[in-house]
């Protein structure tokens, strides 16, 4: 669902294709001009992300998002901090399996700033034992507040690692605890030459700005660092076929309603075959997409036994991704009879199939949301980069609504039908410690 | 269980004591000496295991055992083979976790010649892409046949992998079939200089040898070789702590009688706190052990709801390890009502412990297993084999009935306490294709 664009409209805008090329270094830049207000979009993507982790280094992607931030060779550690909050601009940084992004939302004249600062700390970060040590004990407390004190985020990462047998999916984007408490200098060193390195990177700049001003402005700044060495391709270990089912359970006092979510393996845009994927996000979306949604409607409104009832297709991946079905029930209203009945709508599709009416509604709810993410730059911007940092090109973003247009309500029934099985999925319970 | 030793014993009969030296070259020679038949048995450990193995190459070490029956640039690829046949020998090799094992028993007289072929093999294989990619074929068939026509093992494997979340014990030995067949000339290559060095490898000689002789003719084989690059300490990804229920469930048509097996993750004897692993062996010997055993004299004999029902400690690991019970319904017994009844004998031993009587009687057994396991020499040999390759020392074995023998009945019941916890266990089931 991330997969999207709104090439399409912005072209009759006026505001200029999409740009895409390269810097001789090997760094990829894509430019998305959108001229409606002088706001631009600044970010780096590194196609590092945990899943590309040593083993027994489970985190090291995410800490090193937190050392961007610290001391380099030309700033101190607070100096791009403050230059941003000085312009009324604002900054963020996220990491994930496949990708870490790094970004800035600025007016147009800080751009060639923000470009400095981000190629300076691309490789002239001081990396001490003291900077190591400190931010060590931010992440674990990190941790410690957004896993260990959350029943939810406790069974999520262990119905995500039952999930996934062989992939490194399983492993936690923060990292194990036991790991992340080891995590060292050495090994913040090595990530850093390895993987932060133009040549492994994707500069992606939405709004007020011209994809000739960026290049100049990208040449002066990036364009000076060094390449890197080249990296192998990232070919990981994949998962074998699922032959059982998997329940996860968790009981905790802090819990106070019940809620179930089952998983399946399926492909994600880079690893599936054509149209699969498309067909798996109109299935999220008219299975469980929102309001509109079969879950939502026969669940919530109709039986009024869920108080939450959705779908969820996670699409933009390198390797094979999960399709998960979530509902927690209302009142009185017994977990079991929840599971069963969207159990029936899931079963239901995979054995009707959708009607091309609600076919058709999804596909226009579909690009009609690309069409009001052009009001969000961070938004196009997140299409572009992580699409590029999955295998992905600009041409399948600039497309995907061309080939969403295409999917067929067999293709749709399909998919559910080929991977929605109950006996090859994996489903966590989160009760109230009472409840068993 | 098997970390056990009939050194006492054995002193007792003149027959020597247990000997071990290190050659020049780093390999490490054990003798336990035996002369009441004119047998040998010899073997060689290699420190390497499938928990070993790189990422996305699961199955090279058991491959490699495999390839260890190739030619070499003295013999023909089935030289080795037909000299121990020809003597009337017996000659075996098995891939577990943590290591590589090959041996050979034979008349004292062809020890030399067995020291010859395996100081050989170690270094001097010739490995073509010809020979590689035959044996590939072998060790897919195999797999196909022992795991992927077995529901038993399907289930297992992928019981295996929801227990373990990070420590690599989840990957099955034989490897995960799209990992399997890519394996190629450079992966085996790799593996091979890297591990079959002598500094890596164990020999255990059991039987109708003196340590002297041994000594002089390992050093003229063996001796040879030269060390290798020194590896590694084997540390490796160790598990978070499990704070879910798991549930894995198949049903397959080919299956005649349900089952269910509880696994608990619980440390190993090089892991475990001093005596933990000792009181788990006899927790695992009293609650499961034989028909003696809780398990059995209450579902089997008196219940009659069950046609087995054990348990196991699988202590003699590297990292942390599993105890698990199983069983199997009698006629019309249902799987929830013999999983409720073992359940029970869990529950109870962890709340009132074991009686001495019982403990007294468990810690006979184990002992005069160990005695009636010097008839087997390869018995001894694996119970030196397997501690020396897994961080023990010759004196674990050796000291371990006195070790078996000072455990309380207290012990016991903290162990069980401690780690028998159902809430944070993993269970398989097996059903039929119709019951579930």
């Amino acid at each position: 669902m991330v997969l999207a664009t709104t090439a399409t409209a912005a072209a009759a805008k006026d505001d200029g294709k999409v740009a895409d090329f390269l810097l001789d270094n090997g760094m990829e830049v894509v430019v998305i001009p959108d001229h409606r207000a002088p706001v631009v979009t600044h970010m780096v993507w590194y196609k590092i992300g945990s899943a590309d982790e040593p083993p027994g280094k489970s985190g090291i992607a995410h800490f090193f998002e937190h050392l961007m931030f610290k001391a380099t060779s030309n700033h101190a550690a607070d100096e791009f901090d403050r230059a941003v909050a000085n312009i009324g601009g604002y900054q963020n940084a996220f990491t994930s399996y496949d990708y870490t992004a790094f970004n800035e939302t600025v007016a147009p004249l800080a751009l060639e700033q923000m470009m400095g600062f981000e190629a300076d700390r691309m490789r002239n970060l001081i990396l001490t034992d003291d900077v190591v040590k400190t931010e060590r004990d931010v992440i674990l407390e990190e941790r410690r507040r957004s896993i260990d004190t959350n029943p939810h985020a406790v069974l999520d990462e262990e119905v995500v690692a039952t999930l996934w047998q062989n992939q490194p999916y399983r492993i936690p984007v923060l990292g194990w605890m036991q790991e992340m408490e080891k995590l060292n200098r050495a090994d913040a060193e090595a990530f850093y030459d390895n993987y932060y390195r133009p040549n492994n990177a994707v500069l992606v700049v939405a709004g007020d700005a011209e994809p000739e001003t960026v290049k100049a402005l990208a040449e002066n700044t990036y364009g000076k660092i060094a390449r890197g060495p080249d990296l192998p391709p990232r070919i990981r270990p994949v998962e074998p076929e699922q032959n059982t089912k998997r329940v996860v359970t968790l009981s905790d006092a802090r819990v106070a309603v019940p809620s179930f979510s089952t998983y399946w393996v399926v492909p994600s845009y880079r690893t599936a075959e054509p149209g699969e994927a498309e067909a798996l996000d109109l299935l999220a979306e008219i299975l469980g997409g929102g309001n509109r949604s079969r879950l939502y409607q026969e669940l919530v409104v109709k039986q009024g036994i869920a108080t939450e009832a959705n779908a969820w297709f996670r699409g933009t991946m390198l390797d094979a991704t999960y399709f998960t079905i979530r509902g927690s029930p209302r009142g009185d209203a017994k977990l079991v009879d929840l599971e069963a009945a969207a159990d029936a709508e899931v079963a239901r599709i995979a054995r009707d199939g959708v009607t091309s009416d609600e076919l058709e509604k999804a596909k226009d709810r579909f690009v009609r949301s690309m069409i009001f993410a052009r009001d969000k730059q961070d938004h196009i911007a997140n299409m572009f980069g992580s699409t590029l940092a999955t295998g992905g090109n600009v041409q399948d973003v600039v497309e995907w609504p061309d080939r969403i247009r295409k999917i067929t309500a067999d293709q749709v029934k399909a998919v559910a039908a080929r991977y929605l099985v109950f006996d090859h999925s994996t489903t966590g319970y989160l009760f109230p410690e009472t409840e068993n």
